[in-house]
Parts: structure tokens; C-alpha cells; sequence
């Protein structure tokens, strides 16, 4: 089966010069792809090699949605964006995925709105990947809703697990739920309720994550509301930052640590690689009856090839026949409490 | 001035053997110090050596706060113990302060039943400092109030900014408060309204800082609800500890990478220092009629010793008669909106 994957080329701090080279050796690695580069074509075209045109087509979009345009405003007055057109072509069932490195909001609020929600699921959710201790963890609501109820936090919940079943041909992934202690009494009264329905709901609920416990990898899919699985996140990689920024002074400091610095290359070489998280570009917009993936605004091109390699593998998966499958599971339960 | 600590040995991981030897290495280092070393005295007392009588008493206590016991447990049946007895010589007037490892909730319960709020206070906060690639950040709540109104941030703002006037002699510092974007739009409708409350404040606010923005150094002062707080320092401490993981890992793989750590020891030392969470040990809990400092229970005599310097500093800078005066400066303002 040849999948079709749709790149908003101009989305991202760098455009079609980062986009457009990633989307290129995507296809050039599956012969079970095809691209459609959608951006400004007369800034996509120079970029394609003589022998790039197998598999891979331009769909000119005269606008662009800039990265901090209001997402009311972008739905309105941006239907010929690269970003409005991929996803257009994933409701016309002319792609089977879109993947953008664009505004965040503008493309949550323009999926939506294009592709409609899948039923049962209220909301949609960012789901993110991290490194953890052991393996990885699947992250979600990443920012895309600010205010859950526990009926919200239980649909992340079963669109997280139905991910990882896809993705990792898992049965029952556990999940967690991110709190403020390991006790079920902690927290605030969402994530209180939230408990209650993840335990009476069939998924395989581990309980309590701390802060720290998305890391040690003690559940595979941890949910909570948008708001603070956005700031966690996002103080984490802040915190890495400082971190790595601080060895790398430590290595610059004089002559002697930069000799030192030259002797160690080959373990830091590896230790940068383990955490890099580039590696792990490439979030989902699960909820939405089609697949949207989002890169981060300043990936380059291996973070962006790793986006859409990221999205190559929900298309193959099956996640929404998944998702769709688990809410029906789930509604004759939730409607006999 | 003589200032005066007490210090509940009984708490923490370690208890006495971790709790006694900082408490007396604080005296030693301290002229104008005296501590009263609170729990089991059988325990206590064969710790002190020949010449550590002056300055040093012991207030034996018969009973121990569990880690995980419930907090209203606690006040109700834990009227003898090390931490109960503590807080009781603050409230007294016979201690300036008190300092504990033990479980977080009894003790901003018994600190809140014997030592009362102070006035136009309502919710007492958990404040504590770290690294920032500029300098350091106090952030709080940390996870004394998982709902807060805007008026509980505001109060957060206020006693943060007179803690790090008080302590850093600073007329102004700057407050931010915690959010998921940089524009004024974002956010849950928590913290949309205290956001223009902070502006209406007088306080030197900045706005919104995300979750990489506390290690940035945009603000001195971070404010937030204490489950998002929780969350993301936790988070943040959760990523450090498995990146020092992985770079021990990586050294430690073979002989060869050994034989590269050995070598770049005293860079690595150098690291380790500067990320070293243990210098910024203790969390004041602010709002009460009296200063607690909360060390982490894990904390080692290095660790536990930085959190009765702290304690130390708070008393001598004045801390709470500052935010008495910036609360009733406050008052005015709030009235006449």
C-alpha cells in the first residue's frame, strides 16, 4: 500500500530549506511513500533535485499562516495557507497524513474545524514522546486544552493507549495520570474524578505520576490537562538546556578542559545522542478524524525527517480504526455507572 | 543578636544521624546562632561530641511524624512529636524559625493550626530557589494549594517579591507568572485574571513565563498554582537525574571511557557542582505567622545544612514583617479597583 503523507513546507522557524530535504530523503528511504510538498512553489521547486520527482508533487499555496497569528484569524482569512491545503488534502482523502512545523494553535484550530472530531472524543490532544529511564512514554494533553474535566482526561487516556497498541503492537500499555503525589487522596479534584474513571474504565490505570515519574518510565502513556503537561514539558527541556549549556562552558572553560573536551568527544558524542530530542520530534493531534502531526518551530532537518518518519508509522498503524474501536468499547461502560 | 533554630531531627530519610551533625556544624560556623535540637534524646544526645554543649540544647520529643501519615492525623494525635514541638517553640517566641525534613503536608498543617496566617494572607505558599542560566529563580507555590484563585497568586506575588526584597536587598524584583505561551491571550482563566491583578499590582510584573522560562532568568519571582508548580519542578528534576544517569552510563561503559572520566574529572567536578541540587536546599513556607523551612527528605548533612543556613537568612533579613507592610500597602490598591 502506498501511503500519502502531506508537508506544510512553510511552517517552522527555516521553511522549505528544512522541510523540503527531509520530506525528499523520507521518500527516498520507503518506496511505500509518496509526498505532497505544499507551500510557495517557486521556493519548493529549486529545491528538487532531476531525479526527485518519483513519488513527490507540488501543490502551490499562495499564503502562509504566520507563527503568531490568532487561530480564529488563520481559520478565516488563511484558506489558500500551505497549512489549510495539506490539511484539506487529508479530509479529501487525498493524503493519508499531514505533518507541519507551523503555529501550533492555527493548526490545531484549522484541523478541527477541517476534519471534525472523532465520535466520543470531546477534545483533541497533543501527544508527545520522551526518552525515560527504560524506553520511552507517550505524553498527552500537551497544550491543546487548558481546562479538562475527568471525562476529557479519561478520552486522552484511551487515545493514548490506543496509540502505543497501534504503534507498538501492545495489548494493554499502561497509563498513569500526572499528579502531585503517589497517593490516590492528592491532587486536585479533577484529577481526583479523573481517577475514579480510570480505574473503573478497563485500561490498564497505574495510578499516580509524579513530576518526576514521567521519566522513570513507571507508566507507558501518562495523561493530564493541557495546561500543565505543556509547563512540565517545557520546564524540562528548559532545565536540560541549562544543563547542557552548562557542561559545554565547563568543557570551554580553558585550554586544558578543551583538550580534556577533545579526549571525551566520543562519550559525549553518545551521551548527546541518548538525549537528543530531536530524535523525538514529531507530535500527534490524536482526537481528529484524520492524522496531523506537529514538529516543532525550529527542527532541522533530521528533527523534521523524524516527524515525518513519526507520521509515516501512525498511517501504517491504524490508530483512528483503534481509537474508534476503544470509544465503543468504552460508552456502554461509562453509561451503566 | 543571638538568633535561634529549631531543628526537628526526627524528619527526613536519615533522621539524627544526617539532622544533629548539620545542626551542630551551623552553630560551629555561626557566632550569633543557637540551636534547639528536637526529638528522641537517646538518639540525639550521643551524637553531640565533649565541646558541642554551647549553643546546642535538646528538647527531647517522645513521638515521630510519619512520612506518609495523614496531615490531620497528625495535628490531632502527634502532640509530642519532634515536628509539633518544633513549630510549638516558634510559636512561643523561644525559636526564630524551625527547619524539617519530614512529610511535607503534616508539617504546612501543624504550621498552619499552632502558628496562624498572617494578616491578608490566605493560603500559606511553598517558595523554593534554583539554578537559572543567569543567577536563580524563587518560584512559588510548589505544591501547598492544588486550586488556586487569582487573589491566592497575587498573595503568592507579593509574598515572593518581599521575601526576595528582604533577602537580596533588592527594592524591586521582578515577578512573572507561570504560563503556556508568551502573549497575555494564553492561559486558563485562573491565571488571565491574576495576570491583571499582577498588572493593577504595583509589583514589578513581566508577564507570563513558560516552563523553560524559569531556568531563563526572565523573572526573580515565579508564580503559579502548587500543582503546576509540583509538576514542573518535579518534572524538571526527574529529566536532570536521568541525563546525569545517562552521562555516568556513558562513562562508565568500558575501560577505555573510565579511563576518559578519569581524565576529565575535575570538569565533570566542576559540573556537578554548579547543577548541584542540594545547594538549594530548603523551601520556605510563606503566608504563616512564623518562618518553616521544609528541607527534601532525602536530604544528606550537606543537603539539610544549606536548608538551616536559609532558615538562618530568613530570620536575619525580616521576611515577614516585609510582607506585613507590603500586604497592607496592598490593601488600598485592591479595595479601589
Amino acid at each position: 500500500m502506498l501511503i500519502t503523507v502531506a508537508i506544510d513546507c512553510m511552517g517552522g522557524d527555516h521553511g522549505p530549506s528544512v522541510t523540503v530535504p527531509a520530506a525528499l530523503s523520507f521518500v527516498r528511504k520507503h518506496d511505500d511513500a509518496r509526498v505532497v510538498l505544499v507551500g510557495r512553489e517557486e521556493l519548493i521547486r529549486p529545491l528538487l533535485g532531476p531525479r526527485d520527482h518519483a513519488r513527490v508533487s507540488i501543490l502551490h499555496a499562495s499564503e502562509v499562516v504566520e507563527m503568531h497569528e490568532p487561530p480564529a484569524l488563520a481559520i478565516r482569512n488563511k484558506k489558500h495557507s500551505s497549512m489549510r491545503l495539506a490539511i484539506d488534502l487529508v479530509k479529501r482523502g487525498e493524503a493519508d497524513a499531514c505533518v507541519s512545523a507551523g503555529n501550533t494553535g492555527a493548526l490545531m484550530a484549522i484541523s478541527r474545524f477541517v476534519l471534525k472530531m472523532l465520535p466520543g472524543i470531546d477534545r483533541p490532544a497533543i501527544c508527545a514522546v520522551f526518552p525515560t529511564f527504560v524506553g520511552h512514554v507517550h505524553v498527552l494533553d500537551l497544550g491543546a486544552n487548558v481546562d479538562c474535566t475527568p471525562e476529557h482526561l479519561l478520552q486522552f487516556a484511551i487515545m493514548g493507549t490506543s496509540l502505543v497498541a497501534a504503534i507498538e503492537h501492545k495489548e494493554r500499555p499502561s497509563v498513569g495520570i500526572l499528579n502531585i503525589g503517589a497517593e490516590d487522596i492528592k491532587g486536585n479534584d479533577v484529577v481526583k474524578r479523573a481517577t475514579e474513571l480510570l480505574r473503573d474504565s478497563g485500561l490498564n490505570f497505574v495510578g499516580n505520576v509524579e513530576g518526576d515519574g514521567i521519566y522513570k518510565g513507571g507508566a507507558e502513556v501518562v495523561v493530564c490537562d493541557g495546561f500543565v503537561g505543556n509547563v512540565a514539558v517545557k520546564a524540562s527541556e528548559g532545565l536540560a538546556q541549562m544543563m547542557a549549556t552548562f557542561l559545554r562552558q565547563e568543557f570551554n572553560r580553558n585550554v586544558l578542559t578543551k583538550l580534556v573536551a577533545l579526549i571525551s568527544l566520543p562519550v559525549l558524542k553518545h551521551f548527546k545522542q541518548r538525549v537528543d530530542h530531536r530524535r523525538y520530534n514529531g507530535a500527534s493531534l490524536l482526537g481528529l478524524k484524520g492524522i496531523v502531526v506537529k514538529s516543532h518551530g525550529s527542527a532541522d532537518a533530521f528533527s523534521f525527517g523524524n516527524a515525518i518518519e513519526r507520521t509515516g508509522e501512525l498511517v501504517r498503524s491504524g490508530v483512528l480504526a483503534r481509537i474508534c474501536e476503544r470509544v465503543a468499547q468504552q460508552q456502554p461502560i461509562q453509561e451503566t455507572v
